[in-house]
């Protein structure tokens, strides 16, 4: 270990490149991890119209790149590796299979995977109808037929707001009802546009270039149909990529921070879709990524 | 009153601009109001380098007028005139000189206001010499003395910027050291034409058509003196907009607000500057801005 830099940021989606941005042009010697390409989710995102600033959108990948270069020009070093272990003594020690590195702190930007389906043509249609964010997507479907894939609060709560759009919402959910908050459920059952089918399950997409069908099975009285549409939204869940992260206080898998993104170990902040939160969007987790550098800031200034 | 919005936004600038991003594309009646010119702070900066995904850094008011265009293409009207009175019942009543306006809820985005300095001369010499605003200003005092009252962010930065046109700039500030991030700190340190005087606070401003000179006064050493000079300018903080909030639970002038941008009073929300919170940034504002704007949804879902 030749160097010891002021902070390591794990993940380079919008939080962690944030981060680093912000901790690099303050002069502090960062290292960020990523162990495939920067971006994060946003890069399977065709068209991100919400990231303020960009009044025509932009595409998820370009605003990835756009960030590892605002990162980059600033100083940021940056290790394309995966994490295999990580020691949270004085001095943070981040192992790869190749290498081990020091940091005074740690700024976990690591993000969460979507649960997928885990269907036939689910990969093949991925940004081709197939979605995992309403309040990204929806607009691009409206006066269309979309399913939603789901029964918990996101579910229902992202039916409700696709039903502004989209001509048609049939909610697929595997059992005989919701698991979401009442409020919510009385809600979408006001909705005329909203049909559900309980005890279905997704088998397999169908479409050419795009999506266009989904062929569901019913678990009870085991029919299958093919159901024609032009969108999918999976909301079965988001899984919190804290694997490494068992020694902070977590819920459910998020790392539970305060409003500066401090964890419950000392020299450790969390910033993005990984923290306990409200609201997983691109300018959020741009904005926790600040924080969390001007706390790491703030907290090496303190005497560490 | 013709028609009942479903959220008036008071303030045009990042966090105001984002919040009507957000609410008009989740198909919220949103109107916004906005006394001058959209932008807030933001419209005076030259160059912005750390607003996320501005991998060349962006200009200030371009940056406002990406993001007026923004919340324009999803619907938000616009009122460009001051505001009066705000009534907060369960109607919000907004009144300006000319109208009134009726909304479910309301986004208070109004931002902050330059602090002055409150000396002798300042108010005198406003324009004539002193100046908030080096962007705007520093073109008038091509090879002058200027002073620089401040130590913070701004200061140090808008200084660097000053010296690239004036002869001489000598930054006062009350402290033996500066708030500011080292990298800005190392960059003022490095240019020849800056010189820096330590716990001085100016005292008077002297003149007779225009500003001539400054007394400052050394806090340690009780020493007065006048430095002659032809032009100050003031980076000394700022304050809170909240005049029209003072139904609101406030702190020195801020507004408080939990995470999700609620205030202490029912359907009434914070974001930005204006709000009470570490870190006081484009990118944070703009994240407020979608915070706000999602919570606005979840209290008009919730049956008001």
């Amino acid at each position: 270990m030749e160097k010891i830099y002021d902070v390591i940021i794990i993940g380079g989606g919008p939080a962690g490149l944030s981060a680093a941005v912000y901790s690099s042009r303050a002069k502090l010697k960062t290292l960020l991890f990523e162990k495939a390409a920067c971006g994060g989710q946003i890069i399977i995102t065709d068209l991100i119209e919400n990231y303020p600033g960009f009044d025509s959108g932009v595409n998820g990948y370009e605003l990835a790149m756009k960030l590892e270069s605002q990162a980059k020009k600033f100083g940021t070093d940056f290790v394309f590796e995966e994490i295999i272990e990580i020691n949270d003594g004085k001095t943070k020690i981040v192992r790869t299979a190749n290498a081990q590195y020091g940091a005074k702190s740690l700024i976990i930007a690591a993000g969460t995977k979507i649960r997928p389906m885990g269907i036939k043509g689910e990969n093949e249609f991925m940004g081709k109808g197939i979605s995992y964010c309403a309040v990204c997507d929806a607009p691009f479907f409206k006066n269309k037929t979309v399913a939603v894939i789901g029964g918990g609060d996101s579910a229902v709560q992202e039916s409700v707001y696709l039903s502004k759009f989209a001509k048609s919402v049939i909610v697929i959910h595997r059992r005989d009802s919701f698991r979401a908050a009442k409020s919510l459920q009385e809600k979408l059952f006001s909705i005329p546009n909203i049909s559900v089918k309980y005890d279905c399950v997704p088998l397999q997409i169908k479409g050419s270039q795009k999506v266009e069908g989904l062929i569901v099975s019913n678990l009870k009285t085991k029919i299958q149909e093919e159901i024609i549409l032009d969108g999918i939204f999976v909301f079965i869940g988001l899984i919190p990529n804290s694997e490494h992260f068992q020694f902070l206080k977590l819920e459910n898998g998020y790392i539970i921070t305060d409003e500066n993104m401090r964890t419950s170990a000392q020299g450790v902040f969390a910033c993005g879709d990984i923290r306990k939160k409200q609201l997983r969007q691109v300018v959020t987790a741009a904005s926790d990524g600040a924080c969390a550098a001007i706390s790491v800031e703030h907290y090496l200034d303190d005497g560490l």
